[in-house]
């Protein structure tokens, strides 16, 4: 094994994302998510000068608070001031909305909701706008409602670990209250900086740490949201901080995580916390195959038991871009080009005890001559810049040119061969280079992801937007993943870009009832209309 | 701390607590529980005749599947055979059913369903028939389809530990299954060895080990269900063996999951589980108040952090019955009156470091003087009675009287003040003595139940059943619970027991919404009628 190499400390992985989504910008494509799509305003009023006003009335003209574009408003904000709100993350979408809300309180929410009801006015709900899918900006001018303001910390319960926010509330902020009292948020990825709890809940995020925590189906204990009726009616389920259990009548909050804002506007939650791990080590190991990975996950959970607590792996394409592309150096003392490389990660209460764990699957894998090389991280510096590697891999290949993104769940072993096929069919289309490298328009097909989880992100690396990568990768990449029995969304919702292929996810039947389920909660299709259903 | 002691091995609980069904009924209260209650049959058909031979036919005359008690039916079973069917496992609620269908298949469910929904026979779904609320058998004359006959393992995937059964394989036999595949099932009850793992999702199931592996919310992937339409639609949710993420539209399958068989009927179930402990410990420690099980759970989570799989608590009153109801011997040396006692379960992947967690925290315990006696299990013989103490509980209280049975979710620090308070409106109404103990009309009040998760088993148990008890103790109760922000069902559910108090664990907002949902499903109220909605 190599011994430990110190890597420079890095910021934050989130902050960085944030400072460079300019560079990614100017690859950004515009159009071809929407092509396959036959979208068509739906029939709800169009925004005036009173219904602004009467929005400024419930904020009582509260400065920040009602962000205008509409012409002939006296006090109108310029349409550039909008632009944050109107397009995504990786401004892939673009919405006309020519107003932003930001209520400050669930009694505003409320308001906003029974007056959008009565009027047929359209709202998008928005969180930290950090979704991949186009679910969080408006598709056309629906009025969106920027939950930022909402964001207290309602209380906390120090024997149970439950706490009760806001929807506002960001991640990081709520994961350091929870660090100063000895707990952890149950959730963890790359945009915990910006992104927020609601929107977290909204889209059912999976992240790094799902593997240890579960999903947010078991963490989420309560909701309060926010009802697309004429009343705004604030339904309040299981949001009793201190209370794990509550088996009386369907789980409605269920059906709130996940729903992408279009059931009803999340406006505070009640989660289960964990005790924060008292120690944390993390291992990269480089493997010079996908079925290697696989055997070293049964060693882990046969070494690591309890104390596993995330198993993400890379290949070399990514490693190579996230060298290319940021200031981190190769965490390994030699030049790597293995082909792929495995991030463990435990957590547990005994640091002598990890240790010994994790030794113990380190001779394991030595021995069989599974690995023959890997980093142990030996302080929080390492443990950071190995994490850091692997959260920058989806900024590197933005930066690295304009990449189709897939957010796929297959059985782990499958995994990889959704990579690999993906490269031939690139090959067989003449659109990347016979040996797998750089053709004429495709740059790299790059895959990573949690294993543990059976979540691959498939990306491919393009030269530029080119409607003909499209056309050869879907449907196609979705019948595939349905024939392994796979789900076209792993963790990143359908949105506006899988609304044209979820019916490979769920049958007529299912889709029916979601439909069904739609209608009853949100009759006039107020809330985020054309996200999915 | 005292010398480990050996018991006796004992038998399952389960098959204890069957054995023992015939003893708790000579205590059982008929009527009482429907008093309250304004039940009226729904305006379903009655059975006839060519009903029956409509379900023979679908059977293809199968024997042993269709059980009928029909005056003029040439091939009726007396009607002594379908007691088992009518009455529940406590013999505290009676249906009338005349007819009990045992499909083997989810084709046949279907059939039943649809010829059900379309000539309007309403029909009561029933598993293992272990619930505590009444909600697996008939209030009327429902049709009872009983699940059993689907027993089969349909599949399971070594490498994610995704396994996927029919609805009415027994959780035990399924736990057998896994253990022989080193994962285990994220759920352990007391009726492991009767109750069906549809009926477990069904109602929700909590149990045992709800602290170290979640709710079923999170564990349950998929589910197979046969909904109440003309067609019989079997929908299928997320039933993909091997995969654990799908975040394509509304998590449909939650619904399902605690709607106590009141939306559909679940066939199947695709479930996550987690890999078998390598060992596990078992210490049972007396101590002299209950503000000390609140700091002995503290220290646990700090000393033995991930491998904490069970914190369980019972008081003296419980402890006194099951010495005195069954075989188990005081499995401490000296005679205890200490007043409660404490059941901490371990399991792990490594013997050696669990042990070293389990002295430190016992060490760090006695140097408090916050216990000054304890028992350790040594080997497997001891770990089972240890758990058969614990879980032979329920069955003695019923052995030493009618009991009065309340399952409250409550914030832990609060729970055993539920018991105090109890005890005290029982000496005021001159129900109980003076001092405690046993009264005109009361023998005594005892509390056990699951500390980890605020989850209090409160037992009254009675000379008698009278009607006075009940007056006294009912809707007290729900309200004190209700004003300590608690849930009158913490995990048994609501089913027909608690029909008139649910509304003071669901507001009259979230009520309509349950109203609406089953309107949706059930249009024609086919599915368990009068069970909670």
């Amino acid at each position: 094994m190599a011994h430990p190499h110190l890597l420079s400390r890095l910021i934050q992985p989130s902050r960085q994302i944030q400072a460079s989504i300019k560079s990614i910008r100017s690859f950004t494509n515009t159009t071809s998510a929407l092509a396959k799509v036959d979208l068509i305003r739906p029939n709800h009023k169009s925004l005036n000068l009173d219904d602004v006003n009467h929005f400024r009335a419930i904020f009582k003209d509260r400065p920040g608070s009602v962000l205008s574009s509409l012409e002939n408003d006296p006090k109108r904000i310029e349409k550039f001031d909008l632009e944050a709100f109107n397009n995504d993350w990786l401004n892939k979408y673009h919405g006309n909305s020519q107003l932003v809300l930001k209520p400050k309180t669930t009694e505003e929410v409320s308001k906003i909701v029974s007056y959008c009801v009565k009027n047929r006015l359209a709202i998008c709900p928005q969180g930290g706008n950090t979704g991949l899918v186009g679910g969080s900006v408006p598709v056309f001018d629906e009025i969106i409602v920027n939950l930022s303001g909402l964001s207290n910390i309602r209380s906390f319960d120090e024997t149970s670990g439950i706490i009760t926010v806001d929807s506002g509330c960001v991640l990081q902020s709520v994961d350091d209250f929870l660090k100063s009292k000895g707990f952890i948020f149950p959730l963890d990825l790359g945009a915990k900086g910006s992104c927020h709890i609601g929107g977290n809940i909204a889209t059912n995020a999976g992240g790094l740490r799902l593997l240890r925590y579960g999903s947010l189906h078991g963490s989420v204990l309560g909701l309060e949201v926010v009802l697309p009726d004429e009343d705004g009616t604030i339904l309040s389920n299981g949001m009793k901080c201190g209370l794990r259990k509550d088996n009386t009548g369907y789980d409605l909050k269920q059906l709130f995580i996940g729903s992408e804002g279009t059931l009803g506007i999340i406006t505070g939650a009640t989660v289960l916390t964990p005790p924060r791990p008292v120690t944390t080590n993390v291992a990269l190991l480089p493997v010079d195959n996908y079925d290697t990975i696989k055997e070293i996950y049964a060693l882990c959970r046969q070494k690591l038991g309890e104390i596993l607590s995330a198993f993400e792996f890379f290949d070399q394409s990514c490693f190579n871009v996230v060298l290319r592309h940021t200031q981190q150096a190769n965490p390994f003392s030699d030049p790597q080009s293995q082909g792929f490389y495995v991030l463990i990660e435990t957590s547990g209460s005994n640091k002598e005890h990890d240790e010994q764990k994790l030794e113990s699957l380190m001779e394991a894998l030595l021995e069989r001559s599974i690995v023959a090389d890997g980093i142990l991280a030996q302080d929080e510096t390492q443990f950071n810049s190995i994490w850091s590697f692997r959260e920058l891999i989806p900024e590197s290949l933005g930066k690295h040119g304009p990449t189709y993104k897939y957010d796929l769940s297959i059985p782990m072993p499958l995994m990889y061969s959704l990579v690999e096929q993906t490269r031939q069919r690139l090959i067989e289309h003449g659109l990347l280079s016979p040996d797998g490298s750089e053709g004429d328009l495709i740059k790299c097909v790059s895959g990573y992801g949690h294993v543990g989880d059976g979540n691959l992100h498939l990306n491919i690396v393009a030269k530029r937007w080119d409607p003909k990568v499209e056309s050869v990768l879907e449907p196609w990449i979705y019948e595939l993943v349905t024939s392994y029995n796979g789900s076209i969304s792993a963790e990143h919702g359908v949105g506006l870009m899988k609304l044209p292929y979820i019916k490979f996810s769920k049958d007529s039947k299912n889709l029916s009832i979601l439909k069904s389920l739609k209608g009853l909660f949100d009759p006039f299709s107020i809330l985020n209309p054309n996200k999915f259903i």
